[in-house]
């Protein structure tokens, strides 16, 4: 199981400064979407620059041009690049051999699939890497979360790996382990504490343990 | 009905170069999703202070956060934002709300919905500005597009404006002017012509009189 810290509000340098606090604790920063939209893959590229050893995920829920962003994510130093689960099957294949060919993974965003386990069941035929369900900060506003929905996935998926995303805390972290996904995904729940560094230490024990 | 210039697969300057041929032609500049994830917001800001009189609209394609990302697009210069048909409700509702604050006007993709018509539906309820049928560039390579989509939206919404995107050509701009859209998007249609001017100019008539 691997821990990986999710940037979304942030800039360039704030970023940096996060990453280099809880560096020791993670396996994989990401470059959410709010921050890809305002920086561009330049975010990407410098905290690839920066934090060499750490996995770089570039969360960009592409929709179509799959092929074409999986290369520029690459090329700005991205290890694992997102599609959305709603995306046309196309893209999805686009996105998962143009992965291929740069050694990159992908990751699958399931934010705003109703039928969760079916298409779960497909992207996992179409070989993406991981399959994530995730609750969206628009929804966790009226208190969903994405638990039931891991175990849905989790039950399906025979070859992808499963992952979990939206308003993961440390109180909420046991329940998650307990699933057993193979990536855990916090955000506000590390950035939002006081002591970022002893959040992720513990996270990452919790992890571990799990 | 308005002619929107797509712009996808190029730098600043080239965008800069491009919309200086065709600006009097066009009523709204897109800055397309590849550009923002290349650029950041940046580019919208520095095409909306260099042709102040034509609206922009930022291809964001939001999922989630949706009045974060509207609010942070707004003050970039951005008249017009796009957002998924595929995102939540409370996202598509989050969107139109902030759009109102600031301003501006809500733009929804149809990209990758299934059930076009029941949909529209719903987004027209939900007070959205613009119903967008688009066939992605991964499903054009397969020979598909948004004619029939199109003849459906306008059948069904009863506010929204309606707009169509994906692959068209001036070969093709008769049959969609047929169709009575209030918004045509071109990119490649005119980007990849020898004589953009004179295309752009070709298309505005055609789309004036149509």
């Amino acid at each position: 199981m691997e821990l990986q810290l999710a940037l979304d509000l942030v800039n360039i340098p704030e970023a940096k400064k996060l990453v280099k606090e809880v560096e020791d604790y993670i396996d994989i920063v990401e470059i959410g979407t709010p921050v890809v939209i305002n920086e561009g893959l330049k975010a990407v590229k410098e905290i690839k620059q920066e934090f060499p050893s750490l996995k770089v995920l570039a969360d960009l829920k592409i929709m179509d041009a799959a092929g074409y962003e999986v290369m520029k994510a690459s090329e700005a130093g991205a290890d694992i690049i997102t599609i959305l689960g709603a995306a046309e099957d196309m893209s999805i294949k686009g996105a998962v051999d143009e992965a291929k060919k740069q050694g990159k993974k992908i990751l699958v965003d399931m934010i705003g699939i109703k039928d969760i386990e079916g298409r779960a069941k497909e992207l996992d035929a179409m070989g993406v890497d991981y399959i994530c369900v995730h609750t969206g900060y628009d929804l966790q506003a009226v208190g969903q979360n994405s638990f039931e929905d891991l175990k849905k996935i989790k039950s399906v998926v025979k070859n992808a790996k499963t992952a979990v995303a939206g308003g993961i805390k440390l109180e909420t972290l046991p329940e998650v382990v307990k699933a057993k996904p193979d990536l855990v995904i916090v955000g506000g729940g590390i950035t939002g504490k006081e002591d970022k560094q002893a959040t992720a230490a513990q996270m990452q024990k919790m992890i571990r343990q799990g």
